[in-house]
């Protein structure tokens, strides 16, 4: 028989700090902070990358979803941070599509340009605005990951579609977690994924 | 509370469809019929689009798992074919990594050009081969779905990391699938799913 289901959680420290950041996040400052410091836990605790998003209301800021990356917990390449917040808020509003009429806008927060997988994931997913600290190839040279090949032209893809894209929120926080894991993964602390032998993935 | 976990499974009939068509299958023709059988019956079926992929060893042919698009029936937007059928095979063999050295060397067998996100779930997933028949605009031309900015170089991005491509399998039954499925949308049998309302999404 082959295997016919999969599932991705997100461990309970993740609930814990949703809950102590509080459910409504008015600006953007607060949303990014909230995602850097999933982040900066999140490769600590050992269940994957550097990685973190949530999914807000784009004009309250109350929170729908959380998520992080758990490609080491889940054992799915697929479960980048956007991916789990992405589906864990279709699950609450019970739709595959987030921008189905009727309901509040959504907005997705994440610290950084999503890789290529997720940039596909964002597009299908309904929400109306991505915020990032950077889309550079910062990130990448700190860490070591691999994006993928996303184009130059990513975010007039994403305007085409209905989405909107905010830089520069959070930059210098961001650019400290992927430095803290640096310093981790030097230290022999974490493990550093990486596919196909030829590069690592986020 | 926010919600904490979500899963995607695929239907029976997928199962029965596998073990009707023989577990091992040696030729990339034996490979592609399977997906594209999957593929016309998924849409008739109601569960997603018109999309299927196994995962196969790629020497033997010996089938690891097989997904089909999801997206309605799981209510999540990231549960494409190749998503369901890579994270399945990766629940098998009990790693994030297809690749990881000493397990026999797997390929991906879908039934057009993957879309941004699977393009990007395909290049983490450790897959050292995809088969597809034909990477041309025919298949959104036909079917409205809107596959994302992937790159006119998308082949070379994949041999960059080890992954070979092999087009031109079961190109006329693929395109026969797709325009079957358009008439099922004509006569108003199946949902075309569309997120952003402003395009249609595989």
């Amino acid at each position: 028989m082959i295997a016919t289901e999969f599932r991705v959680d997100i461990p309970l420290w993740v609930v814990s700090e949703v809950e102590a950041a509080g459910r409504v996040l008015p600006t953007l400052e607060q949303r990014m902070a909230l995602v850097n410091r999933l982040a900066d836990r999140n490769f600590r605790e050992g269940g994957g990358g550097p990685f973190a998003a949530i999914v807000v209301e784009q004009a309250t800021g109350r929170l729908i979803s959380a998520g992080v990356n758990r490609v080491l917990a889940s054992h799915l390449s697929v479960s980048h941070a956007e991916v789990v917040a992405l589906s864990l808020a279709q699950c609450t509003r019970g739709t595959w599509d987030l921008g189905a009429s009727g309901a509040p806008r959504t907005e997705l927060v994440v610290n950084w340009r999503p890789c290529l997988q997720c940039c596909g994931a964002a597009l299908w997913a309904g929400v109306s605005h991505l915020v990032i600290p950077d889309d550079s190839d910062q990130m990448e040279g700190i860490t070591g990951f691999d994006e993928g090949p996303v184009g130059e032209e990513w975010i007039s893809q994403f305007e085409a579609r209905g989405i909107s894209v905010t830089k520069g929120i959070g930059v210098s926080e961001a650019i400290q977690v992927f430095q803290n894991y640096a310093e981790h993964v030097a230290k022999g602390c974490a493990v550093l994924y990486n596919a196909r032998g030829t590069g690592t993935n986020a």
